[in-house]
């Protein structure tokens, strides 16, 4: 009936139902004798855990009423639309049963991650039989009435998704888009020295890229430091349409595989279930023996090889359990029992009676009471309270996340005697306060980088802790240490996904990236926005830390790499997310990006996105400034402008949102000021970009009276800013002034290059900014000509040098405020 | 001096150059005598070619004068900035080198890739001693003043960027952004059965998701069918500032983990120029002896067990004959020769004295004559014509590329009698016409899909052909075939990956993949649109077909698999890159689809992206309107609007972009004209979406009197779009009536319900874009009091259904133009 092989068991045989070759129902099986670590009562006892949590499973797919099947089912039964993915559900649900028994026998602190993707009712399941879902939903009780509700809210409008997500009690992992299970079971085991992570790793997700690569993140697992991660892979031949790669490859290249990733693999296999629980149980314990040697080693020896952890290959058949075939097709073990296997139920008498036959094929009289409340013999497998892995409050990391210990960011501050007369690399400064947080938070603060601390000029957290890396470390390696607080690997994905799994987990970190790539994470920083955004409406899920990201090496500063490494389209990706969940600060300086990241490591369930260079540029603002700058956000740099009084309106206002921007928007000002006395102009510096937005629309959005007091409601406004230009139009185009507003951003004009000519490139240099100033100041045109004609010179000028010299004129690279660089 | 095993060379010993410590230069090596399958004049010929592109590289990396060093090194010869990895080149060169030995000997077809970041000098090296350097840039001659310019432009402004990019000659694979060298690999070898990929990967590009992913390429290439993939792993080490994980793991497990992907190793490891020349040239002969064992099996015997393909783990010192110890640091197979080896030679003497010494060692007084020309020994192992990788037209893929033959798409048209009348699954149809393609072009055109195939309605294309499938085939798999043109992986980097390798060696393809998860190529889709801008400012680049997606499973129809499943933003990373290069449609019904796709697949050097749903929708144009509809790319909908007569202005104007908004304001002017019959409405859909932009700022740019005749220059427009709102008022922000302009689209509000719900959710839907024509058009609040009751009504009556009944309300979900839905 399935591929496997079987062991003597009869799950899958069956002759009653639709006869005629056309569908056949499963029939309810007798546990076969099969010696192993289960003796008879154990074994009937998971056995009965794993035909509720599968009764309650298909009930969920198909039961809008009727949930115990008190009555023949009929058609007003069943769901109109029959959502949810059958295939994966059986494995889960032996998965969940059997580390429910190493949970109450070791008294394990454990959790759940459930990969394959809309596997919910398992989860759900689980969650119900634990008490766990009714105690968080008390609409949806443990007894018939409660699983009616139970069923009848899966994939229903208003209802629960049909993979896991913020709604699934006990679970961290969001299960809608493939690739992540892995990632967010390490990150959830950093730092967490008693826990251990079940994570059930379907055999399509392990078929996306960063999946496959996730397999490494046991090289940063410290044995000592932080708990466990049991891989189970499981291996049930079929995607949606398709069979798995895994599946199809010799088992003996598989086993490879998997040890050449640090693993060492116990496969379960089988279609009888007495047979598979009984291997399942020994795998199990093998493997929790085996992790328990490795880090009663760690904990209580010396440091030795590097660990190979276990992990457990599951091969049982798709669907397992359900119908055998139905209209004639094959379907439990085949890729047809990936969804759902009798998708006319409502309609097809024949497959209702399959489907009713399928039900009461799991025996749901001898696990349900006449209340509809599971049986003692269930009841009795639930671990206590918090070690139900559906109420472990790691799952729910609000619960358990503490504040940091921050230490005074205005002590890390350089000083400013006076606006540009000194020049830090911001990212550096920063790196110095980041290197006291790490030391401050010693168990619950990580930074993450793909091998770009260093270029990102946060080497200062070093001084304190070193690289974590539990592989080999050679002659010549440094800052490598077993228990270090970087974890640094040249994949996104993975310090994205372990990031993520250490705040979901009620924990801090910091990811910073050079600026362009981090779009290889662009949909994992959705999933996580929309986590958040769902989360926040869970009443019993707790804010987490913010994801907090630091790029540098950012577009503007990329001349030398070349088109490749430019792009700052990231923010666009951000800004498309929930507003109450996304934050983007642009710091100018090095003081301000200090305070920014104060606030960013104080937030909560945000995501914070700050883009700062790593370049000496000048310093624009005291630390007390610049603690008055980002708290409002933006603001009008008095200091900068001319003949800018309070109350009067001016000629021109030069925005800017930043470093480089800021740079050359000064810059600009600055032969403004010398050589156009006369003309009233102002500078407005914006930090916090959210405030462009108008009030109604995000929390941070300034109000548009005060918005027209800075930006004028009819002068032109010249805005050099970061990103692409329409960014500040998308943000800006209900503000009164948004008519006058003049962007110069990027405009995919990259080369390999100098620093200033990229921003000529893109017309965003002190000297364009200059020209537009004069292109749309009224009457200024024909005023100022032969001012405009000495920046289109001192452009032609400075890309000649550039080509002769292969760096940039020194009246632009030695240039100080206020002087005029010609 | 390493940390591998000498083999009796003295490349790394050294005893001049600086001393006290401090720092020492590489002398000058002699080959040891090592026996192998070189003989002694081979072997110093092989040498001669791997010393020549090193001396080349290092050129490249420091000197702006002085190319072959016909006077001692002074500052000035030094660029200011020192740009550029030393570290992998000597690797890369090796490769190169025993690659055009094994061209010669066998009268291979063969391309190189490679795979590690900011590796351009060896392959420019590698292209100017082959001539095609000169051959394409005359202003780069073969000889000492060619030299000087080859040296001179890299890295270096107005120059050649420091990874192999567009301008390097032989190069179809951008070095810019890591993971995606075997992807490209593996997709330039498919259905080109001739061809051999030397596909070098770097030990850090390794640890990305992606690339982990993409070893089990080899499970869809055909030996019979396609050429081979040739992996060379370069094991250096070291990342930047980090150990490789891959370096790091016990050899067996390495050797284990590679098989478990399929490929059989072979390590070839030293640092002896002798020793590893010869094992490197044994390596290279036993691969690609088995390759051709593999595909001689597979072409002239039965179909066998799948082939287990040869690769080699190259394992040599990071930046070999690099100095090796610099101010007191070991540099040379450490870290710190990743980069730039001596960062002060320009302004240091000492350092300047050691670059002296470490050029000299390459003895290029042997390998360039006077006239600074490569001098006979060399040139003698360059292959012939075409056949040396850097002239390989196979890498210039437009050179290659034939127009597809297309069957006539207005025959698998729809018939529509009237609008409305009928309904059709879009992409279905699109399939039958792909399957007529998929036909007539047997060996250059291919379908990719992360199982998303059938889901996405394209399973027609499946009755002429299968999915590639090379690994076991099980019982109950269904159209798997060793020769399939539909390539499926769970795996959307694979899927972008081996269409960018496929299309960037002249061929055709589609990849239709689930919208949301598209994002999670956002990356991929970035780097290659900007291959594309940057290979078209290349003269001797031709264009090559365009990278075509087909979205679906689309954000609107996503409802039942929720919130995750739910992301239109793809659009808006699309619309970030050069106007030049991209193109967005949303074509309305299936024969625009048609016409859209047809049009895509015969359009070059784009990235077409096609959104269209998958779920029976109505059929709004005949054949001959969609083909109109679709060469105007947005139109007036007269037969949907209401007293919209020519020369006339409307008081409202519903515009629509995308299927369902399309739905949704049909069924709202529906009920305008009935409710409100004195109104003048206008209903405008826009297909083709880069119409919206000026004129000026994108080809396909709608000069603004036609827009303002379209859109009106002061009636409110009500625009229901597929994507993210502000994506409109990005685009239109400069049209005249952009103030009138109100967008409804996905604002993020999204959850498991039903398709009509999610309408509402967002505020897109009919009854909600009826009281936004109410609430817009002037004096109609009031009049139309009690039709925008009705709506308000109407929308909590369908809400109320949905949550009790599962599915949307009879009314709607049975609507048909031009009935009134309520």
């Amino acid at each position: 009936m399935t591929q496997m092989a079987s062991s003597g068991g009869d799950t899958s045989a069956d002759n009653v139902g639709e006869r005629g070759g056309v569908s056949i129902a499963p029939r309810p099986y007798r546990l076969s004798e099969v010696s192993g670590p289960l003796d008879r009562a154990e074994l009937t006892a998971i056995d009965a855990w794993w035909r509720a949590a599968n009764y309650l499973s298909v009930g969920q797919i198909y039961l809008m009423k009727n949930p115990l099947l008190r009555e023949a089912l009929r058609p007003e039964h069943i769901k109109p639309r029959l959502l949810g993915h059958f295939g994966t559900v059986p494995g889960l649900n032996l998965v969940w049963a059997h580390a429910n028994r190493a949970i109450r026998r070791r008294e394990l602190n454990a959790v759940f991650v459930a990969g394959p993707g809309h596997g919910g009712p398992g989860p759900n399941a689980c969650a119900w039989l634990e008490g766990t879902y009714s105690e968080l939903y008390s609409h949806i009780p443990r007894d018939g009435a409660g699983m009616g509700a139970l069923f009848a809210q899966f994939s229903f409008p208003g209802g629960v998704p049909s993979h896991c997500a913020p709604e699934t009690p006990g679970s961290f992992h969001e299960g809608g888009e493939l690739g992540y299970s892995l990632l967010h079971a390490y990150g959830a085991a950093l730092d967490n020295p008693d826990l251990t992570v079940f994570c059930v790793i379907g055999d399509g997700e392990a078929e996306t890229g960063p999946l496959a690569g996730s397999w490494h993140a046991n090289k940063f697992l410290n044995p000592g430091r932080d708990g466990a991660v049991l891989p189970i892979l499981a291996l049930n031949q079929y995607k949606i349409a398709n069979p798995t790669i895994l599946a199809r490859i010799p088992e003996h290249e598989l086993i490879e595989l998997l040890r050449g990733c640090g693993y060492e693999p116990i496969v379960v296999a089988g279609d009888d279930p007495a047979t598979v629980h009984q291997a399942m149980a020994a795998a199990v314990d093998g493997c929790l023996d085996r992790i328990d040697r490795i880090q009663r080693a760690a904990r209580f020896g010396a440091d030795g090889a590097p660990a190979s952890w276990p992990m457990i290959v599951l091969r049982t058949p798709k669907g397992w359990t359900c119908p055998p075939v139905v209209d004639g097709d094959p379907i439990e073990g085949t890729f047809r029992a990936h969804q759902v296997p009798l998708p006319a139920a409502r309609d097809n008498d024949s497959h209702r009676e399959v489907l009713e036959r399928w039900l009461r094929s799991y025996r749901p009289e001898e696990l349900f009471d006449d209340a509809g409340q599971p049986v003692p013999e269930l009841l009795d497998q639930v671990p206590a309270g918090d070690r139900r892995m559906s109420a472990n409050p790691v799952a729910n990391g609000g619960m358990l996340v503490r504040d940091l210990r921050l230490p005074d960011w205005r002590e890390f501050g350089v000083e400013v005697a006076a606006p540009g007369g000194t020049k830090h690399e911001a990212t550096r400064v920063l790196g110095g306060w980041l290197r006291e947080v790490t030391r401050r938070n010693p168990d619950n603060f990580l930074t993450f980088a793909p091998d770009e601390l260093a270029s990102n000029r946060l080497q200062d957290i070093l001084e304190v802790t070193g690289r974590d890396w539990q592989a080999e470390i050679g002659e010549y390696d440094v800052a490598l240490d077993r228990t270090g607080r970087v974890i640094e690997v040249l994949s996104e994905h993975m310090c994205q996904g372990l990031l993520e799994g250490y705040l979901l987990t009620g924990r801090h970190g910091v990811f910073t990236c050079y600026e362009a790539f981090i779009h290889i994470v662009d949909a994992m920083f959705n999933q996580h926005a929309k986590w958040l955004d769902a989360s926040a409406a869970v009443s019993w899920r707790r804010p987490i830390a913010s994801l907090n990201y630091l790029l540098s090496s950012h577009v503007w500063r990329q001349d030398h790499n070349g088109f490749t490494h430019q792009d700052p389209g990231f923010l666009d990706v951000v800004l498309n997310k929930k507003p109450e969940i996304v934050r983007v600060y642009l710091p100018p300086d090095a003081n301000t990006l200090l305070s920014t990241y104060d606030h960013c490591l104080r937030s909560r369930h945000y995501v914070n996105v700050v883009v700062a260079g790593k370049q000496p540029q000048e310093d624009w603002l005291s630390v007390p400034d610049a603690a008055v700058h980002c708290a409002r956000g933006l603001g009008i740099w008095e200091w900068a402008g001319n003949n800018d009084t309070v109350g009067s309106t001016p000629d021109v206002v030069l925005a800017c949102a930043g470093d480089v921007p800021t740079l050359e928007t000064l810059a600009a000002a600055a032969i403004l000021r010398d050589r156009l006395p006369d003309l009233r102009v102002r500078v407005v510096n914006v930090v916090d970009l959210m405030r462009l937005l108008p009030a109604d629309e995000h929390p941070h959005g300034l109000p548009d009276r005060e918005f027209d007091t800075l930006f004028t409601t009819d002068r032109p406004v010249i805005f050099a800013f970061h990103g692409y230009p329409w960014l500040v139009h998308r943000l800006t185009y209900r503000r009164t002034n948004h008519g006058e507003m003049h962007v110069r951003g990027y405009k995919e004009e990259g080369t390999t290059t100098t620093p200033f000519d990229m921003v000529m490139l893109n017309d965003l240099d002190r000297y364009h900014l200059v020209m537009d100033v004069i292109d749309r100041v009224p009457d200024l045109r024909e005023k100022a000509a032969g001012l405009r004609q000495e920046m289109v010179d001192a452009r032609w000028k400075a890309r000649a040098w550039t080509r002769e010299h292969g760096e940039d004129i020194p009246c632009v690279a030695e240039w100080s405020w206020p002087e005029v660089s010609l």
